[in-house]
């Protein structure tokens, strides 16, 4: 059974908590008011749930079809439709800019509406989501004639796009690319072979747009000689290049998703920016692109949620541990009355609202980097996305992944079936933690550059978020409960984070061994921010919605974030019993 | 790619550490001295490499085929004849009774041997697994004629047994259990449908005996009108019983693993033991399960864990943090020198053999419990099976799914492809967290049971044990770093433990809020016991064997012990936050 609606009442609240009509209020977006995005909320939630969701099992069971011979690659039954749907509905260009037929959307609108679109049916929805990356690559580095000829198909859906960086040898360290680009004429031609390309092929677009790292002849090594090439599967719209689908990976999950092992052999193509300066373009891409991971590990959570919440509702087992709360009409009790199934969903609840809340806010900080006119207000939130990326997208994923283990552990047996559906989502989520940079390059990223950046600016402005947040909270008794372990937790971060600087600094390594963990407890950290946040809002609110809202507050500060001590203590062990093993002594004796 | 080695030394020093000379110095497992188990081992090894481990992927890809008109199950390629390997070599019956052609083994040899069977074809071996439980129950509750009939043909390995437990309405809560048995003559006929019952049919043995839970027609309702029934696929031997598969549960993993919908249409039965005390037939079989069950976790998790130290032992990517470690020759470092890596290795490393430590200790209790002949000896190591049967099945099973994760995660993209096969590991072993009691089920009678029982007489069984290692080391200055964080995770558990008992004592729903977080409190206590042995026998040799383990005793006590930390507050948060919440709060609003 696959059960699904929109959370648009949440996405809602958490727009209008961390002040939403900041956005709406920038001309830019002026078109997008609450009452606009709402409206647009409830029409992708319809749309997902009649158009995505019905090919989501089938895209899993049957997957895809590669022909050897041609490499073309059928994407599974229903696909084909249902993205055309998505495209003829406008939703591949939302965010995209006017000027080229977008509709010049927050990247707020696009974050939301891509939560409820990956809930829905995550294969699918990973084509338009790379399209959108070479979307926002071309118009921040392309040339006028390469946003002219590529925009307008991109954004209308009529092509897509890729993102060609792995190779056999060269996954998280790009500095490795091998693939050669040679000048001819006003072009040139790429030779090479990359793994792991996401819709690499597929039956969906008239044409398909690489954007692909290479090196030209006279490139110095490793990173500062990478650039970036635009190669489409037809040229001029029409000539078919010799770039190739050679295979496909057999995945865990994601079986609608093709992965490609894409070949170009003297494929033509086109430099974007400058020469060596591929890096700049990549990470663009990628920035966006790791908001988005961390979003679609908060779609698998959802949808395995209220999954587990439907099941748990019909389930009848066991007698409730406390006699008035029998229910002597039947034989058993609703599985409900037992704490530990309560324990388990509100784990979820109460991470899921958060994570959302946390990348709803750190999308918001892209869209205010990037339109407000208010310089200070520009770099601030400039700050806070640089900041909050890594952790939206190493967090979420580890978090949203460990929330569907445990939205199948509500389900019990039915869970491990595919009656549920709750093991594809396992599936179809666990790559997130891997892919845009697996969590540990996130964790590197935060400790070694967002950290010392600006000399620790970004944390000084995070830091000014919570103390303003801790004060607005003074006057309200009712606030303590949510203030006072936010200023712990808060507290605890900041000493922790010093100490790292300290040792770090005399020490790489000992970076290196506390980041992932270092990462969480601030992910922790930021929830109970925004929790502080939402639980501000919903005190002012006199409705059903708030009340829970509270209660789920309440479950996230005493529930749920003293698992932050342990970190503490983790982070603090350090290095020494890590390198202390000889590489032999890993092998079984 | 599919790696694996039998862990050999590594079970050796633990049957030392743990006094294995105990067991094999009692009469009836004298043919089972250290030398004969370690030969045993290196055969069984051997053989699970050549012979299960080629038949693991295609059991996974290629799966089962169920014919809905005869219900006839195929098992995948090569699983009859690897079967017909494990049944010819004797290792079905080993630990069964000599009187029926058993190889009379210690349970303790059971365990080891099955871990690494179970390490090479999880899906296959449940079979031999099941008919072991069967054996047990048989053993201990059959009547004579019945044991005559079935112990040589379920030893021998031709025929197979199975658990028919779980119906439509029914799973944790037996007391729901509706299958009719009616009385005729000196059998009965059962009528009812039983789901989710793993090797109920399939084409390896010349019979399936089917073990049934039923009620008479005059049961009283409830898990107290519960009987058991022997039903034979074949009754004589030869005669088809209306028992048949009417459809096997699509599953995340095991595919190689029938799981049954049973159907009995007036089938032949015979009770086992008296009347309406089926509950009691039916935890003799389970309690064996539940420690074989994670011990199936450990032994995913051992694969795993040599699969992602084949893989980075292999992979280059980036550079050290410490420029000293560069590997100049080369483009890129070996992944071992990521501090990180070696983080996510060291953990499954140390609990991995941790986690093996306390389940032999629990299997060497199980042995001591039946064989001892001083009365105290055998009472100890009841009460100690009893108490530490649950930690193994809950623990290691959330520990281990958890680690073959983290190996995943070590081997990045790879990870999640079929290539190095991490990701059907994680699939096989996921289902253990839930099958033979979900580990909540399992905290419930860690707490509920277990701890009352005898007047808190099992825990203090356990104390003594903790209390004589500390006293034990006192002399040795070298064990200070051992036992001083052992002392105090024993000492945090008892205060738990009595918080908890005079809450849950008040009221019942306290206790089922903590349990879930207790056991897992219990679990990393009793890893530090289990490390604490080792640690002292690795102290009195000199190899680099034991070396290595000293550094991986103290990765333990410094490194993942502190996760016991938040666990103490998350069991002090109680059930308030969780009972607060109305059913419909729980939905997507």
């Amino acid at each position: 059974m696959q059960t699904y609606r929109a959370p648009v009442r949440e996405m809602r609240f958490v727009l209008e908590a961390f002040g939403y009509e900041q956005i709406s209020s920038l001309e830019a977006f002026s078109a997008y008011d609450m009452e606009t995005v709402v409206a647009l909320l409830e029409q992708t939630g319809s749309f997902a749930v009649s158009t995505l969701l019905p090919t989501n099992k089938p895209g899993d069971q049957v997957g895809l079809k590669w022909d050897a011979e041609t490499g073309a690659v059928t994407t599974p039954p229903g696909f084909r439709e249902a993205y055309g749907a998505l495209r003829d509905n406008g939703y591949i260009g939302i965010t995209g800019p006017e000027a080229y037929g977008g509709g010049n959307g927050p990247e707020t609108l696009g974050i939301v509406m891509g939560e409820i679109s990956s809930s829905c049916n995550k294969s699918l929805a990973m084509c338009p989501g790379l399209t959108r990356g070479l979307i926002e690559a071309l118009e921040h580095h392309g040339s006028d004639e390469q946003k002219q000829t590529y925009l307008p198909n991109l954004i209308s859906g009529s092509w897509s796009g890729t993102m060609c960086l792995t190779e056999p040898q060269c996954g998280t360290d790009l500095g490795l690319v091998s693939t050669k680009a040679t000048p001819e004429g006003d072009h040139y031609r790429l030779t090479g072979t990359k793994i792991w390309i996401t819709f690499g092929e597929h039956d969906l677009t008239e044409n398909i747009v690489h954007l692909v790292l290479a090196r030209l002849p006279d490139a110095p090594e490793g990173i500062k000689g990478i650039s970036t090439f635009l190669v489409p599967k037809f040229t001029n719209g029409a000539k078919r290049n010799p770039v190739k689908c050679i295979g496909l990976e057999h995945k865990m999950g994601i079986h609608g998703s093709p992965t490609c092992v894409i070949e170009m052999d003297e494929a033509e193509g086109y430099l974007i920016g400058e020469p060596h300066k591929g890096m700049k373009v990549m990470f663009t891409m990628m920035n966006a692109a790791r908001l988005h991971v961390g979003v679609e590990a908060i779609s698998g959570a959802e949808i395995a949620y209220q999954t587990a919440v439907a099941f748990a509702k019909e389930r009848r087992q066991s007698r409730s541990l406390d006699p008035a709360k029998r229910d002597r009409s039947a034989s058993a009790d609703n599985i409900l009355v037992h704490p530990d199934v309560r324990r388990m969903l509100l784990n979820q609840k109460a991470t899921n609202e958060g994570m959302r809340a946390l990348a709803l806010w750190t999308a918001m900080q892209i869209d205010l980097s990037r339109q407000a006119s208010d310089e200070k207000v520009q770099q601030e939130a400039d700050d806070l996305a640089a900041l909050l990326t890594p952790i939206v997208k190493a967090y979420c994923t580890e978090r949203g992944t460990a929330n569907i283990s445990e939205a199948m552990q509500v389900c019990g047996g039915s869970g491990f079936t595919q009656d549920w559906n709750i093991e594809q989502y396992y599936r179809d989520t666990r790559i997130t933690m891997i892919y845009e940079g697996t969590n540990h390059i996130q964790a590197l990223d935060l400790v070694g550059r967002k950290l010392p950046m600006h000399g620790g600016r970004l944390m000084q402005v995070f830091g000014a978020r919570v103390t303003d947040m801790i004060r607005s909270a003074k006057e309200d008794p009712r606030m303590a409960e949510f203030v006072e372990p936010l200023k712990a937790a808060s507290k605890t971060l900041t000493t922790v984070t010093m100490e790292l600087a300290a040792k770090g600094m005399a020490d790489a390594e000992e970076a290196g061994a506390a980041a992932t963990n270092y990462l969480s407890l601030f992910g922790l950290t930021t929830l109970a921010y925004v929790w502080a946040v939402m639980a501000k809002k919903a005190l002012d609110e006199d409705s059903a919605f708030a009340r829970t809202k509270l209660k789920t507050a309440r479950y996230f500060f005493q529930n749920v974030l003293p698992e932050s001590e342990s970190l503490v203590s983790l982070i603090r062990a350090g290095k020494a019993n890590m390198m202390a093993f000889d590489a032999e002594e890993l092998d079984v004796a």
